[in-house]
Formats: structure tokens, sequence, C-alpha cells
């Protein structure tokens, strides 16, 4: 029944913002008598829906919901009253909420009406829906996720700087799925200079990320495509406080987002704490391999999506991080919770970097 | 039946050489009555082994053979007759024999006396038991298969040349085991200069595969530990034709193999040919990354096998392929045939290059 719920909240993934995506079940004498799961923010939440389609059929049932139910009046009133009031038997939780508004109180309200709760069931799974999220609400942080395609020798283009194209059309596709369930989009400057990207959601009613431009100088070119604000918010990143040189940027359509400098660069730290106070809980850094680099070494990666191509280089060319990398093999940044799947005919390698 | 013969085969493989591995199911009234493999060269084949077993109850019965029944005077007589006189029923065959001295005879004989055959019986699974034979048989060339053992951002090593480990240890053991059963293994001076590895295979009771050493200019370290050719049988390939140089390097107990020269290095077309005329069907090229790159863009390279750790090197080091690689992606070496699995923590990604 939780991984019913599992299924029911994915479908909120990428749409809940600032909210988490949530399902919920509810089953009477081993008949699922109502599901739910929230749409978006501002909207009912899955135990809402759920008990709604239950209706009197949700007295005495078992209630199957992947987040500890709310504790607080914020959009909505709270779940865990609501769930009192229909006078539900059990309540089965995927994850306690890590939101200081409700961690736990959710439980307690439940407890003291005399229902029966149990949590951590699946939790691991329930967690996965709500990285984001649960990154964000406690640490005020966007969650950064870093993507790359590489060929099965380690390139993310050519010597010459060819990269069209590592992937599959599937792998591709996938990318922009993430684009379209991610906040915001980062790259470097040097990236923009190259490729001049759009950096949007190709898939069709897909919801375009913020794209963010790290550009310590401001060298970013006036007529970029990216710079057009009409598609899709974007924000140009930068430690450069000449005035008069922001404020051009600024015209072409860019927010500009004065960060720290740490070394003549943008500090990242600074960039992703003033992101997370924009509201932005998620990051999907694209590249390229300075920005990369950057980004890994100084701890700013939360989770690495690895596209390995089964074709070879044959030599010399681009790879994924640039910068001085680890002196010995054995302080490698280890990569935790592996998982690799098939995507058309790459592969797609996943892992959570360990931080020392 | 036949996975049955082809797992009795595989417990041949790397034993047999210079003779294919074979495994051979006998089968009456739904019950098997005999079973055999081919154990080492000189020694009974597959079929022979399971007649003996089957006795009488040959008669009539079904045989499920890997390969085709030989049909020419080796050390042993030709099986194809032996089956015949047996009164075998039917014959089922996984693969035809490409040996010129087979090819098609094995089932010539066993049609003549009026048994049922037919071949191509889970053929793929069957030729892959014997890719060095299949190759080596046909062209005189050894099958060479390309090991390297990569992290996730396709580093060999760090920047300063560290590599121990990128992978696990057992990883590192199925390395052991490939050394085991192929017939050779290859590195350029570079490894033995900067390494001075020992290339034995570590498993007990392993056979240690004939070590190649390709060095142009004959610089390999009179101390290096893999000269000793008392452990094992130690070529080194060179085009340097300073006699004095090859006798100094030969008296330190390696066998010289004088080369063309092609570009100032060794032409390794030439090399293997010569390896292949001394009989050996397989080498297991390990490296470093110049020798690597050169055999690939050659076309020498039959099989990829790329353990990839998870891990990040983050930031510069050693790649798998030193030299010019391709221009554009489009014309990156394409793998085929591609399969991936998990070895402890690593992957290990095989495939065939695509030659155009």
């Amino acid at each position: 029944m939780m991984r019913k719920a599992i299924a029911l909240a994915a479908r909120g993934v990428g749409k809940t913002a600032p909210n988490p995506a949530v399902g919920c079940v509810i089953v009477r004498d081993g008949a699922i008598v109502g599901t739910g799961w929230h749409r978006k923010a501002g909207t009912p939440h899955a135990e809402v829906h759920a008990l709604a389609a239950a209706g009197p059929l949700a007295e005495g049932a078992d209630v199957y919901v992947t987040l500890e139910p709310c504790a607080h009046y914020g959009k909505t009133p709270p779940c865990a009253e609501a769930l009192v009031a229909a006078r539900v038997g059990r309540v089965f939780v995927g994850q306690l909420d890590p939101n200081p508004l409700v961690a736990g109180k959710g439980m307690q309200i439940l407890r003291d009406a005399g229902i029966s709760v149990e949590s951590g069931i699946l939790e691991e799974n329930c967690r996965r829906l709500n990285e984001p999220f649960l990154k964000w609400i406690t640490t005020r942080r966007p969650f950064v996720v870093l993507k790359s395609a590489l060929t099965l020798d380690g390139k993310t283009a050519t010597a010459s700087g060819d990269s069209q194209w590592v992937t599959s059309a599937p792998a591709r596709r996938e990318v922009h799925r993430l684009r379209g369930i991610l906040d915001a989009i980062m790259v470097g400057v040097g990236t923009v200079q190259k490729d001049d990207p759009l950096l949007t959601c190709r898939i069709p009613g897909g919801k375009n990320p913020v794209r963010i431009v790290v550009d310590s100088g401001l060298n970013v070119p006036l007529h970029a495509a990216l710079l057009d604000g009409k598609v899709a918010r974007t924000i140009v990143a930068t430690c450069n406080t000449d005035f008069a040189k922001q404020a051009e940027v600024a015209r072409h359509g860019a927010e500009i987002l004065v960060c720290r400098e740490k070394d003549g660069q943008v500090d990242l730290d600074d960039l992703f704490a003033k992101l997370g106070a924009l509201g932005l809980q998620s990051v999907l850094l694209e590249g390229g391999s300075r920005l990369a680099g950057s980004a890994l070494r100084a701890g700013c990666i939360d989770k690495c999506l690895i596209f390995v191509a089964p074709k070879l280089v044959a030599g010399e060319g681009m790879g994924l991080f640039a910068g001085a990398g680890v002196g010995l093999m054995k302080d490698a940044i280890a990569l935790e919770q592996v998982k690799v799947r098939k995507i058309g005919p790459d592969l797609l390698i996943e892992g959570y970097p360990v931080r020392k």
C-alpha cells in the first residue's frame, strides 16, 4: 500500500514546490477506499484528496501516507486534524517531516487522538521522492544535481570541443525530463560562450527551470539566447561589481545576483545560499568542466547523474572535471547508493558523493 | 540441454588451447545419460567423454554439443565418426567449427550416416565460449582484449600517476581470473618502467599468461621483475635492431621479438601477426594509455572490458587512451553487444569495438 502511495506521490514530483510531493492511500477491510496526491502548492494535500474520496468509509480505516501529515495552518488546514476528524483507525507514515513547522507534531496530534501511528515504512523510497525539499527545508540551500554525459573513455567532448552527441536521443530526453522537475539549471559562462544554449525543457508542457549562469567576470555575450527572460527566468551570478556592466546585462533580460568572491571567482557556497534564499530547492548543474570541478571540490554537489555512452573518443578529449583532482587514488571522492540503469544504448549511473 | 552443454564447456575455458572449449550432453528418453567436456589438448574431446559415460544408452539418443564434432585425425580420432559408431539418434550443434579441417565436414559425416543434425542452437552463447579460438583459427591472429579500470570520471590514475587502487578487490580478482584463461598479457614499456609489474595470475593454481612488453626502443629496465623468465615466459617486442642491446635484454630472461617499424614504433599489426604465428590465441592488453590508444586506433582491439569504479578523481588525471582521439563525436568508436554487470561496488562494462 505504501508503494502505491509512493507511485501516487511521484505524479506530483516537480510540480508541488515549495511543498513536497506526497501520496496517500486509505484502505478499509483490505480494499482501497480513497487515494490522493498533492498536485500543486496552495491546493489540497494528498490526505485531503484521499479522505474526500473515502467519505464515511475513512472511519476506522488504515491510512498510508508517504510523509508525516502536516500540523500547521499554511494555505490549507492541517491534515493531521483532518485525519482525526475523519476518525481513521491507523496511520502508516513513510517518513517524518523535517519541516520545523511539522517535525513530529503531526504524529503527536494523531497519537493524542488515540490513533495508532507507525512511521518509517519504505522510508528510503519516500525520502527519494523529495530530496530537494528535504535538503532545502532543513538547510535553506538547494539540492544540487550534477548531470553529465560521457563516453566510456570518460570524455564529454572531443579535443576540438565537439560534443554532439555523446548520448542517444532517449538519454537526452531524460535530461529534459530532469529540467522539467528541478527548479533551476546552472552552467558556467564558458558553456554559454561556446554553445549558446537555451537550457529550456523541451518536453511538451514541461516547466522551464530558472537558468543560472555562473559568470564571475560578467563576460556573458549580450546576444546569448538564454538572456531572453521571456522564455524563462535567467539569473547571472557574478562577483564583478562594475555596476554599468551589471546594468547592461540586466537590460538584456537577466537578473544579476552579486555573490561574494573567492579566489577571483564567484564563491559557490555563497551562491547556493543565495539561491536557496530565493526559494530554489534544486539546481541541475550541467557544466562546463571548470564549474563542475569547482562545485564538486567545494562539496556543493549532492547527487551525480552520469550518462555513459558505449563509445570511445579513443584519445585525448575533454573531461568531466577541470582543475586539480585528488593527488592519490585513495582520496578519490566516493559515490554511495550507486544505481545503474540502461536508457536506450546508454547507461545512467547515479550516486551521492560522500563528504569527508 | 544446450545450456547444460555450455556450462560444461565453460569448465574447460582457458585450459584447452590450442583447442576450443567444448561441452556435450547425451539425452535419452528425457534423461541425461552422459556428459563431457574437453579438458586439455591431446586428451579426449567432449563427445568421447559423454559417449563413454552413456555406453550402450547412446544408441538412438539425442546429443547436444556446443561445437561441430571434429572430422579430422588430430591427436585423437574424429568425434563425428565416434558418434556414428555409437549409433546416436540426433545431434544438435551449437556452432559450426570454422576450423578449415572441420568446417562442415563433421556435419556431413553425421548426415551421411543417416543421423539427423541441426546446428545454430544457442549459437551466440556457444561462440562466446571460444572467441579467441574462433578468431585465431580463421585469421591466425590473437583475439585482443583491452582491459582497463577507470573512475566514473574516466581516470585510470591521478595526475601524479597514482592508481592504487581504482577498483575493488573483487574486480581485481576478476582481472587475475582473466590472466589465467587468456594466453598472453601485454603492456607498454612505460608501464614496466613506472610500475615494475609481475603480470602473473595470482589465483592459486592459475596459469600464468605469456608476458609481452611492447618496447620499440628496447628501454625495458634490465632489473624489471617480469624479465625473469622462470616465473613465466616473457617476450619483448621491439623494432630496435641494435643486436647488442637485444642480446643484453635476452640475457636477463626475455625472448626478443623483432617487429616491423611504423612511425618509429613497433608496428602493432605485424606484432599481432607474429604473436598469432607463435600460437597465441588471445592477448589481454592491460596498458598503458599510449599502447591502448595506438592499438584501438589501429583496429587491433577485439573486445573491451572496462571496469568503472564509483568514485571521482574530481579534476585532471590520467585517461584511458593517449594520442589523438577522434575529431568529431559522431566519429567516436562505438561498442556493440554491450553488457554491464556489477562486481563488488564496481561495474564491468564489456563490448566489441565496431570496425568501420
